[in-house]
């Protein structure tokens, strides 16, 4: 994206905040992030941050406000949990500069759950959340807590994405189409006509290149995004005029999410 | 890790910022994060935090300054190529607060690499860093770029790879001894142990609980990680003594970096 530039209509945005020593130490290879980056595409919401952080309050309370201040939608992921490391309420409380308190119906899940023995007692601290939580109740036993546009995510990957894929359908967000060209030339010769086409577009067309190691037909990816189709189709067609046609592999319009 | 504990040992800390717009909207799956981690992780180098972060100049000269004014060792990946959307130069030279300037030396390899012809002109934006820039000869063509602690690599996951495997090694660190039990407990049992655990080890060793779903043999893997082969010992000890036999599937003792 050219500095600068801004996607086309009202777009929403957001950030991610991943939280757990594991992810730092390499105990646990993070797949929630992937998982929100496809969603969050797919939709047409623009993610624009992502930080991964220890289970540290400050940490975490820095990171959150990061996002959430500046961004309409902040995500986290991980350390809700009942034992000594999960310590995200804490964090996204001292965020947001309130208190921490134990919510009669969380509770009353938490009995249900858990039944009242040892047990019971340890997951009694999911029903300490920050004050002004909302409660999502979707399908599975745990609703999903929201405090303001923040949205307080487990890092089991199975519940997260049971509850990010119903979140992601709340947002309204304007779709991003692509096209990608797949060209033989040296990022050098690109550079040029890139820039200018870039520039041509600002704020309406965002274009990406990509060198390519060690394929046989194409040695740079170009990419172009829009939410105005009739823009990306006129980037497009100046993207394509300006190189000799041999250099154009594959030209893919309307690619999906994920794969431009 | 504890709130407020620290590792044993002298240990280095390090960060990680990823820079690119198609990390976030998943058209390039970074690989070189989990590289970087593994690495990091070998080496007995605590990596603390990490970020992603758009093309974009302030961007990432909020997040180099975050990483690099706490931690002893701040890693980039990613936008320092020929074209429009490589502002990383701009962003470590932002976060410094020191101009940016073509240095005689960059722009001879440039030179002898891509010629003097268009492709050349534009690789010569290669040739200009901030001011005070260090560079790292190793076995390659190019230099890696070093701005007191900030090591600035290209996204390419070969030469990512090549540049930082050399950094690292550049680097005195304790390694981390880890030993791991996986058990057949509800965490809601695991907590109260495994606290009492982590309060009589704070600052000695790092104890971590992640539950796992869906593996027959065992529900929760806790992790015992130290600088301390003594403390990680006693510790161990201790942790298995608080459960009785049968809740212990299995325990790994002194594994690998990124098995642990």
């Amino acid at each position: 994206m050219m500095e600068g530039s801004e996607p086309v209509g009202e777009a929403q945005t957001a950030g991610l905040v991943l939280i757990g020593n594991e992810l730092l130490s390499g105990k646990i290879r993070d797949a929630n992030g992937p998982h929100l980056v496809a969603g969050l595409r797919r939709h047409g919401i623009d993610l624009l941050e992502m930080h991964v952080v220890a289970d540290n309050v400050d940490a975490i309370a820095e990171a959150v406000n990061l996002v959430r201040l500046r961004r309409d939608h902040c995500f986290t992921s991980g350390g809700i949990g009942p034992t000594h490391d999960d310590v995200t309420m804490e964090g996204v409380a001292a965020a947001f500069g309130v208190p921490l308190e134990e919510r009669p119906d969380l509770v009353e899940i938490v009995s249900a759950v858990f039944g009242e023995g040892e047990s019971g007692q340890a997951w009694r601290k999911m029903a300490v959340v920050p004050s002004g939580t909302r409660l999502e109740f979707v399908r599975g036993n745990w609703p999903i807590y929201v405090v303001e546009n923040v949205y307080v995510l487990p890092g089991i990957p199975e519940i997260f994405r049971r509850h990010f894929d119903y979140l992601v359908t709340t947002i309204e967000a304007i779709p991003i189409e692509s096209n990608v060209a797949y060209m033989k030339i040296g990022e050098g010769e690109l550079t040029r006509p890139l820039t200018e086409l870039a520039e041509a577009y600002a704020g309406r067309v965002d274009v990406g290149s990509y060198p390519v190691l060690g394929h046989p037909d194409y040695t740079v990816k170009v990419t172009l995004d829009s939410r105005d189709p009739q823009a990306l189709s006129e980037a497009t067609t100046r993207l394509v005029g300006a190189f000799p046609p041999e250099v154009l592999f594959e030209l893919a319009e309307r690619v999906e999410a994920g794969e431009a």
